[in-house]
């Protein structure tokens, strides 16, 4: 890949791992969680969608052993939690929270998807584990926080979104089309759909 | 085998996992959840013992890799899961459906323990691992939805039945009872036991 | 090893695991749970945290696979988890608990960073994987019986005295200082600071 896409691709993954992160910071907060508590529940939330794919499909090293800079930023981070989030709430509008996290739901459900597919998995179930990887996360943190996982229950689409995405995905491998076009296509999908039907306030039955 | 015999098996398993499914609708239904979430609670019951214990054992692939078909029909059910209920309800009376979840902790703990077994764990070990395959999806569905788990506070015995059938099994492989009849009587004990010990309302002390 | 030394490390293993183990039945005991609830409460407690790391190294056999012993003792007490605690509290006193529960968290952190180092992990990650040895049993334990945590809300540091150890000890590792002597000096590290910040009612901020 040309470099300069390798570093914009780079980018784009640390920030939807610090959106992941940040949620994290503002579950414990409302828990009034301490430093450690904060910085388990930030990595959990940002690394754990990712970590139970590889442990069900047998996948070694994992994300964070690789990146071990990421977690040390996470636990710098959490050190200074308040601040952090006073920081991430005054150059971070909640708006923009929303889309960093909406990328991260894009980014980690198709490459979750992607990889359970290399992995020699049947489609439904690589678009399944690609949305785990992408929604696990966040119920892992939700868990710990003891509440019922509000991607469970929060009518809005999220893993809707994400599903949709990876069974577009999936088409689109079928139809042979590019990696780097279904790729992106998918990822971009998801952003959007998520954004769409959050501003639109679209419900889903219950 | 016989492949009337295979078939009938097959049955069985189906309802059993349809059962496990249903239990996990009914409780994604007192948590009003959405389609989504009602699918992975769901999926998390029916299949959630099995996976448990295919990663401790290093076991693959999963139950569920193997059999997309079940995956793909709870999936279907979800969407359609209050219908689902009221069609369960009305074809199935409540009694059914506890007669289906009983063969369900029968055949997943001893099928569970017959695994760990040839997987070489030791005896108690491999029972430990039968009653965690019968019984973990529950604990997992009611994880998620922030309750304390059934099993863990019913006094009704629920993992103790299974518990005594895997112990049965095991004195029985070690007498070389034929794997047929071993498994049969084992699993049929625990139907059994949980079916009387319902009905006559056994408690266990606490 | 000296036999010595084997048989007094071997005694000093077996405390700390009772030690979770029973801080599991006293849990249990409140949420009132079964015998089999009790069970498996305490077992989650005493080996989770080592079999999560397991899991996460791909590392087999698990230690209570390897030590059938300790599962059944666990399984013998807790069917008389109501007398097992009446006679902990006759024989062993609160601050008894308190120390045996503090060598435990010392030596599981300590031999969890060891085992992870051992396996290839970097340091920062080993450290951290030695702090979840530690404390994964305990989150695993409240998970259950839904609660928040108490390692991630209780401001007494108690993950932060393990993880403070378990850099002391990458410290010894890179020092070139014998096993020996760096598990013995980091483990009564993180016994000592648990024990006096405790005493001293130290808090972290929150």
């Amino acid at each position: 890949m040309h470099p300069r896409l390798t570093f914009a691709l780079a980018v784009i993954e640390a920030l939807a791992i610090f959106a992941y992160a940040v949620s994290g910071f503002i579950e414990a907060r409302k828990r009034r969680l301490d430093a450690v508590g904060t910085f388990m529940v930030a990595l959990v939330t940002a690394f754990g969608g990712g970590t139970v794919r590889d442990v069900l499909l047998g996948r070694r090293p994992f994300y964070w052993v690789e990146h071990e800079s990421y977690v040390i930023a996470i636990f710098a981070l959490s050190l200074f939690a308040p601040f952090t989030l006073r920081m991430a709430s005054r150059v971070f509008s909640e708006r923009a929270l929303l889309v960093a996290d909406a990328i991260g739901l894009g980014l980690f459900s198709i490459s979750g998807t992607s990889i359970a597919l290399e992995a020699g998995m049947p489609g439904f179930i690589a678009a399944l584990m690609g949305v785990m990887t992408g929604v696990f996360g966040g119920i892992l943190r939700d868990v710990l926080c003891n509440e019922v996982p509000l991607v469970l229950r929060d009518s809005h689409p999220y893993a809707t979104c994400a599903f949709a995405g990876c069974g577009l995905y999936l088409l689109l491998v079928r139809l042979d089309v590019d990696s780097v076009y279904s790729v992106s296509i998918a990822t971009a999908f998801i952003l959007v759909a998520r954004l769409v039907t959050f501003k639109l306030d679209v419900r889903l039955p219950h």
